[in-house]
């Protein structure tokens, strides 16, 4: 099956990426747009989703520094 | 309101952390995953979500060499 996997940089950890795109945004024009973070998706197919929590912690994730969330197909 | 942002990588186009990550998963003793593809996970507060077509397509995604897609909170 499909899964999808958002990670996140945890709260209170220093986000440079988010950062810099909140810094560009008034040169560019934009405005009203906040608390901006930016994180990675990975999307893969996987046979057994059972798997997926310990490749977040092992290799796709940094749990020091990034939370996860695994999103499987519903149903 | 909250919005968040999917982008990926093109169909076609390389995807070198989405490589490296399928070449790593033996080792580590993973097996049956396979499309692994890596994108970035953007996330943020917006007062008006029409601009943000705009801000993918400016500042966050590359649109020669990636998709992106707009989820916005639902109702």
């Amino acid at each position: 099956m499909k899964a999808r996997i958002l990670i996140r940089p945890k709260q209170g950890i220093l986000d440079p990426q988010g950062q810099t795109v909140e810094r560009a945004l008034p040169a560019l024009g934009f405005s009203g747009i906040s608390e901006v973070s930016v994180g990675r998706l990975v999307e893969l197919e996987v046979d057994d989703p059972a798997q997926l929590e310990d490749l977040c912690e092992r290799l796709l994730a940094n749990p020091l520094i990034e939370d996860f969330e695994i999103q499987l197909p519903e149903g």
